[in-house]
């Protein structure tokens, strides 16, 4: 149910306009690609929450199952993810900003010290567990500090975040919020994920610069799809692409013990979820929709040279 | 080799004297047994580490194969002891007040603000890695006011401890720590692990009161002992047993991938001993050992009706 308020808040939110568009050159051109390419980020979330998701994600980033991925700095395996970055200084990834803690038997706080961040915090003493709480509990400035405190956390154990993006999408779901997110992404010259929509408010495209890389689509299995149509989900949005760049956000973990207690009574997002969202980005079948439909994959990192 | 230090720091403190145990009459008495009785109370250790201890202790809990265990309130699977808890409100759970993070992978910060307790967090922003690090850092009042927020934040979450310990001996390793300890459980009004040496210095004793209950002696399996002796490593600990209270703290877990992950390159203390140490505790083996050397199993909830 919080993942549905969360697809509710991502429709909502994510958006730019042709006003931004409006450059020269497509992001294809920007990057050496023909102005038509299909170009597609393959993206794992939520590395550093557990240590199966991170074993899951390690294994694709190395087989080039997905492209990209992000990282939850307030989580306890962050040291086990910024080890990886270390042995493996190409991957190409960033932070998963998080500002909610939504797992039943497993919760997180803030990395900035709790009084001064005290909007987070729900009554429990940790991040609130769903966007549409956060949203209306957090103030921007708290927000902010949070934040610019994760990526100071995670920059002080190695990592070099390629970008950034929002978990559960609390940063898409308020124009202050969003502002917020854009700014600090600006300071640390960071692309961040936002995504095309028509008729986006002006209050959200005021905070974009003419360099920003604004994708075109997102596609993420919801919980609208059942376990029996998930490589047919997944084959159809590899179908359906269409020139421009894309991002597909997959959710890696196996559906261990540990993974099972951290999802425990959420099958949205579930183990058995990840499990075969892993399954399908490292199939053979995959890759081939990928190659009969002359996707360009591409990383968070080649766009980050277009904002620098 | 950290553990090893904490073994040195449990055998330098830990401690009282005959001063306090000059009462009229033996813990064994006060609580309604034969003067000379063995007493034990059988303790698991780390609980909300990771799943993987919490399943295994949860399980020896209900077992009673061990009568009690104490919880690390700063790590992420706190409320899946708190839920545990509140589900087994007999359970003799108490709190193993954290001021330091071991693992390589897996760290955790403080529950109190951050910048409200900077002396107890290293380089990297977690609590320090080991006993020394934090004796020669932490001030002894952000030592306080974070013991004080992990049972205030325990107590928020539903759960009633019934006494205090100390993970890796943080607070038995200074006298100034040990004051700190030993005063906020008289606040709190919970017995908390002490063990009697003789001539203890006065420093020490002069924190205690005439109610506190000192045990006779602790027993912990330690890096000394090898896997292969391990069983008659506990049955001399039960055989050997004298008249009074003595304490065995084990360390449960199952040797899974998860516990495996978090005790990376650290067999001391790691998951194949956890495993080793549950295998014991639930073996018939132990039960009969404990019935033929007539040892009565108590718990701290026993001992906390002594201190009130």
């Amino acid at each position: 149910m919080r993942y549905r308020m969360l697809a509710a808040a991502v429709l909502f939110v994510l958006f730019t306009s042709e006003h931004v568009r409006a450059q020269n050159k497509t992001i294809a051109e920007r990057l050496g690609y023909p102005a038509d390419s299909k170009l597609l980020i393959i993206h794992a979330d939520d590395l550093a929450v557990a240590h199966s998701v991170d074993t899951a994600s390690f294994d694709a980033l190395n087989k080039n199952a997905v492209t990209s991925a992000s990282i939850m700095v307030p989580c306890s395996w962050l040291t086990e993810v910024a080890s990886y970055a270390k042995e493996h200084p190409d991957a190409d990834l960033g932070l998963h900003l998080t500002l909610t803690s939504e797992w039943k038997m497993y919760r997180v706080g803030p990395v900035s010290p709790s009084d001064k961040v005290a909007s987070l915090i729900d009554p429990s003493g940790y991040l609130w567990a769903e966007t549409v709480l956060a949203a209306r509990n957090l103030k921007p400035e708290e927000a902010e500090r949070e934040i610019r405190a994760q990526i100071e956390r995670a920059v002080a154990l190695g990592i070099h975040p390629t970008h950034l993006d929002s978990h559960m999408g609390v940063l898409f779901s308020k124009p202050e919020l969003f502002a917020v997110y854009v700014k600090v992404a600006h300071e640390y010259k960071l692309p961040f994920l936002a995504v095309r929509i028509p008729n986006a408010p002006a209050q959200l495209l005021a905070v974009l610069s003419e360099k920003d890389v604004i994708l075109d689509s997102v596609a993420m299995a919801s919980p609208t799809v059942h376990a029996n149509e998930w490589r047919d989900f997944y084959a159809n949005v590899v179908k359906n692409l269409k020139p421009g760049v894309a991002e597909m956000i997959v959710h890696l973990g196996h559906d261990d013990t540990e993974l099972q207690a951290v999802t425990l009574d959420h099958p949205d997002f579930g183990s058995a979820w990840r499990q075969r969202d892993y399954d399908f980005v490292t199939s053979p079948e995959f890759k081939k929709a990928l190659e009969e439909n002359h996707v360009i994959l591409v990383k968070w990192k080649d766009l980050k040279k277009l904002v620098n």
